[in-house]
């Protein structure tokens, strides 16, 4: 793990936010070549859940909206963590993963009143992870979403808006919009990708629990008696999209919730072997007709769906996709990081899939102080780059370095152009995984790398 | 204006946020073709800013930062709004539009007592818009930042996370991780696209000034002898990249900065002819060292550039170029909506360039009930968004209707598949802008499309 930030750091995947500032918990940066993991992450789920399908269509709601929603929601009552504070040092503490640490169950839904009970019976049996000391406050449900005074210039916090602790509800609340302005046809879902944030009292583990993070959720909105056949059909494809992504089987596990919330039909997760161990990665869910119901009541508008050809008036269910776009470059990462040695060397590199690596090809001259090389390098270079994007020109020290240099960020092919090119027009592709090159013709390498990134 | 903005909502561009709630002012949700657009406008930007270029890299940085970074930018104490409200309605104005409708200079950046003053003098000829009163409240600056309580657990408000106002601040903090992680020689830069948060007391004008937002900024890092030559490069790149979104030159104008802050170089804004008169699009300035020498103030560290030929050490210059997707999305709009007559009837259109269309073809079958040619169709369709993303299928009613329809939403080119389709593997290619038909074989219909968005 600690191999994997430090990497990350250093060749520009993900920066610690506000470093030069003494830093900001809980919150991450993703540098130029994080970014451009992150966007084909995000190309790619766009692809399998918007463009490939005919029956879901895309949505970009906004972060800020009406303070009803989260009362509808139920999210203003209970999306919340309890929370202690150490009288000695003053950490915070969040108290049923600290009851859960010692084997004691405590559900993060129960009220305040149970889980201090709780809590105070197995006080003696909890420590201060900073000081020691045994000396707590009393727990406090302190809420999860994020208050901010957008739209409130009266400075006396009466009216606070919310940001967002989960996109979906941006869904839900444009269901009727959708519906009536492109004429969808149940079943159909709606997909969206965007930023959402959570009062995370202990925010931990790099990117895969921050403050600030981002969702990719799809809301499938079926007839009532398909809701258990469709569920099983988006576990299967959204299963397979991971695989797509270059995750294994072996570091993925399916995990049915046990403790289901009570409307829930049925709940699952994709599991993902995280340096830690098993940890969530997707969750794919049957929520029944809650989410619209509770908005219906929220807003006093029918939110039903007319069937024209039955006539039947009824609230579709949900189903639902969510993951984080955090969570799969993080996953992404470990799942490249590979050790190995190469030539009697040791070196380290990302074993990306080509299709998300951020960089497809890197064109280097062999050496950077003959113009001729250079020259020729740089009409390689261009005319891949006007095909593919993600091209990298890279005539820092030699060639040797280059190849380390590409490994480390994951770039599957690296073309040099050296003196036999300026005679027949061939270059080197060197393959990342096993260090081999070819010799091939130039009028052949968009093709080439075309083929393998698709 | 009245005419984009309901063609907008009703045919799913752009929708009032929390409209079954009643609203939330000042923000916007996209809908199904306004995700589209947008993500179309946004990789056009990205191709040209990052991709194109072998100097820029990208970044995405997060919205929340240490607060100790809007202290050393000037932005909690500088970037406020005068207010003043009426006391018998409770209306808020903005003092300096206000008092510039009557004519009289007055300046967001003046402290509160001076405007104040100014305010005072000139009581008499301002009047509430909502009730006509004369009777108001003191004027009373008001911070544009958006505070809120991320982090924050003590339910005092004593330390609040801003909402960052702006995206530059993310880059300007990340410029020495990305010198450091990328080897970057002047001239460089990075570009970065992300939402913006500012607590505008009148947001209006639709998607043109709302309270969320989506900036598009890039930061140019340049010796400072160079920065008005390279000032002007950039504001050539960025002007030809505005016009290669099919906005055209008679509705843009460049206007010059007339009232520098004390720390600008030069500053332009590119103008378009929104509605209700030229306004800005984008913003391109030189910033000289401003910037980065606040942030080395603010964080004490240095931020200096080392030259590894000539040995010396120095503070970069900045000039950057800034632009909104929300107000290239409204000019993308303003620029396209077109009424003609085509066949002897009125109708609507959206001349979008066929390179930024949200739906670049639509596939139909002459008639929804003959299997043949559903099964046909489905060929076409299929093999085409195999190829090309943002292909769309309809059957609903008669072809001139879905005509209609496409070219409602902008759709270049509509094919339809008949009875001669099933004889002779051709279709009819409808042509949005002139209404012509064209009969095309199916194996040429990749290739073309291909060739007109390119």
């Amino acid at each position: 793990m600690e191999k994997i930030i430090s990497l990350a750091k250093r060749r520009g995947f993900v920066y610690p936010s506000s470093e030069i500032y003494g830093g900001f918990a809980g919150v991450y940066d993703y540098g130029p070549f994080g970014v451009e993991l992150e966007n084909n992450i995000k190309a790619q789920w766009w692809k399998k859940m918007v463009h490939d399908r005919d029956d879901i269509v895309g949505l970009d709601s906004s972060i800020f909206m009406n303070p009803k929603i989260w009362e509808a929601s139920g999210h203003t009552k209970g999306f919340s963590d309890p929370l202690t504070e150490c009288k000695k040092c003053n950490t915070r503490i969040r108290v049923d993963k600290a009851l859960e640490e010692i084997g004691v169950f405590a559900d993060e839904k129960m009220e305040e009143e149970e889980i201090n009970k709780i809590f105070k019976e197995h006080k003696e049996e909890i420590k201060c992870p900073k000081c020691g000391s045994q000396d707590f406050t009393d727990v406090k449900k302190f809420n999860l979403l994020v208050k901010s005074n957008l739209g409130d210039f009266t400075e006396d916090n009466s009216s606070p808006a919310y940001l967002r602790g989960e996109t979906c509800q941006g869904i839900y609340v444009n269901y009727k919009n959708v519906l009536d302005s492109m004429h969808m046809k149940l079943p159909f879902g709606i997909a969206q990708i965007g930023k959402a944030f959570r009062n995370e009292i202990s925010p931990r583990q790099f990117i895969f629990r921050s403050r600030e993070f981002e969702q990719m959720e799809m809301q499938y909105f079926v007839r009532p008696e398909n809701e258990m056949s469709e569920f099983e059909k988006l576990r299967e494809y959204r299963y397979n999209a991971i695989l797509e992504l270059g995750i294994s089987k072996e570091n993925l596990k399916w995990k049915q919730h046990e403790n289901l919330v009570f409307y829930a039909k049925d709940a699952y997760d994709i599991e993902y072997k995280f340096p830690w161990g098993f940890d969530e990665l997707e969750g794919v869910h049957a929520r029944g007709d809650y989410d619209l119901t509770a908005h219906s009541k929220g807003c006093g508008k029918q939110l039903d769906y007319f069937d024209q050809e039955s006539g039947e008036r009824f609230i579709p269910h949900i189903i639902e996709s969510s993951t984080g776009v955090g969570r799969l470059v993080f996953a992404i990462l470990a799942e490249a990081y590979t050790e190995d040695e190469l030539g009697g060397k040791t070196r380290v590199y990302l074993k990306f899939k080509p299709q998300i690596a951020p960089v497809k090809a890197a064109v280097f001259p062999l050496m950077k102080n003959k113009p001729e090389l250079v020259e020729k390098a740089r009409g390689v270079y261009e005319a891949l780059k006007k095909e593919i994007p993600q091209i990298m020109w890279d005539d820092n020290g030699n060639v040797g370095k280059r190849y380390r240099r590409q490994d480390e960020i994951g770039t599957p092919y690296c073309i040099t152009v050296d003196f036999d090119t300026l005679e027949d027009d061939t270059v080197t592709v060197r393959d990342r995984d096993s260090g081999d090159q070819q010799r091939m013709a130039i009028a052949e390498l968009t093709g080439y790398i075309k083929n393998a990134i698709k």
